[in-house]
């Protein structure tokens, strides 16, 4: 099936634009889960995937059909971390969810195929970003059927500017150029609902540059991190989605709006369990986030 | 000691600024070393991990210093790929070799930390590339006491020209503008031998544009994939190195040439261990690249 049609809909099954970012860092991970892992005989890194599994069940539970792994918080710990991020793939299939994983690869060549296989094959996860820098045929070795790839395109760190923005000759901006591009790879690769599967990441927070892009790139899913924790809202994201249709559905929005430390992080009331925060504040997430439609 | 310092004095040891890459493809490894693996009860994967290490044996016995193993190789194959990665970087460190890891990293805030502590905390490799597509803020954490960056610049891929050419307004072309930026990040970074720990990767393929790059950033040292097997000269090389002292050492050329399959595949003559014809390979690039000082 076609990477964008499957995303879209799953994304009508969930009722809004929702992606739940699975960020875990052991200093922020809930005392009641630790101590569940150490009860278990697990160690500290196990204590992460024990975690995303925890929250896995919780967004599940809550409505979330899909999920963004931050590839780098398991990776800090080298190949044991890397066993966490491959046990919590494994139960994201098991749910049933679509999984994007946030791993910002890029390189030339036979090392781009190598990510690829890694992210494809070995993982057998859904999606993947990566970077675009090196050009478009390092883009190309992830592009495959039925798998997605989102290209980061405007990201929203306090100077990203001093990349992303100086202005061409051509009076184009570093990331309306690179969002040219990644529309020209997709252009004979839309699915059946008209989006295509090589979407842009394009942080939530850069709103007014949004409209533009989205000029630019008509039939792409918006990756759109940044929202919540980060400062991004439901306004920001509107200006953000596809030109609009009357009576459109989650999965025709054109975008996929992730919040990661909002939702993983939620802080439980007094006597209340983690998992039941994380519920509470995915269901939030979700809510807020059915306002676009 | 600051990372140039290091490097340079690496690299006067082995009388020419040559490095060996390690880009271990299965596909590819010698059948006598495959069989030593299997002899061992090893698998396909730890087949890597062996291969590498008779390698880094080979190189560091024609005098090579300064290794380069190719991370996505490596990460093909999980957390088990990963755990070969740390098995030939402890062995690379128990034969004091500079250990240059090529992942290309490039991600915001709190991600970047977690691959820079991946590198540096986990894997303990003296320098790292990464990608500088999201600012220099997420090139920032990578820059620690005692260690190295290389941030892509210029590539030698068929397409990096799409993205690294275009001009800008004032006249900069994108890549030299990524050049400028790296040139900033390390102006108050410089060691003892006047070189900066932040250096840039220009491919040895995009010589005619090296000599710009190299005026923009003088204190920089290149390191410069693309020699030998993907076609790059010495005649191209010589165009990146600083500009010419008298008597100047390996150390002070500020570039470091990479070569990876001419040598790690090297052809055995019959009869001949393929660890001999890899070590002769490795003497004759640092023999050819000698010819810089």
């Amino acid at each position: 099936m076609h990477f964008a049609d499957r995303l879209a809909d799953a994304l009508d099954r969930t009722g809004a634009p929702a992606c739940v970012g699975l960020d875990p860092v052991l200093e922020k991970i809930p005392q009641e889960s630790l101590d569940a892992t150490a009860g278990d005989g697990g160690d500290d890194i196990e204590a992460l995937g024990d975690f995303c599994i925890g929250v896995l069940h919780a967004v599940r539970d809550a409505g979330i059909t899909v999920v963004k792994p931050q590839s780098a918080c398991f990776e800090r710990h080298g190949s044991a971390g890397m066993a966490q991020l491959e046990r919590v793939i494994t139960e994201a299939h098991r749910l049933s969810l679509l999984i994007v994983l946030d791993a910002k690869r890029g390189d030339i060549g036979v090392s781009a195929e190598h990510y690829a296989a890694w992210a494809f094959d070995n993982l057998d996860v859904h999606a993947i970003t990566v970077s675009p820098y090196l050009g478009p045929d390092t883009i190309e070795p992830f592009m495959r059927e039925g798998r997605g790839v989102f290209a980061l395109v405007r990201t929203s760190n306090p100077e990203s500017d001093a990349v992303q923005s100086p202005r061409l000759v051509d009076g184009r901006s570093v990331a309306e150029m690179i969002a040219d591009t990644v529309q020209e790879l997709g252009r004979h690769r839309r699915g059946g609902r008209g989006m295509s599967d090589i979407g842009a990441v394009v942080g939530a927070t850069k709103a007014t540059e949004a409209a533009a892009l989205r000029e630019r790139m008509p039939d792409q899913f918006f990756l759109v991190p940044g929202f919540g924790a980060q400062g991004g809202t439901v306004e920001d994201v509107r200006g953000m989605t596809r030109p609009g249709r009357s009576g459109r559905s989650a999965g025709d929005l054109g975008v996929l709006v992730n919040a990661s430390r909002s939702v993983i992080y939620a802080k439980p009331q007094a006597g209340e369990k983690w998992t039941f925060a994380v519920r509470a504040a995915a269901e939030k997430l979700i809510a807020d986030l059915r306002d676009l439609t």
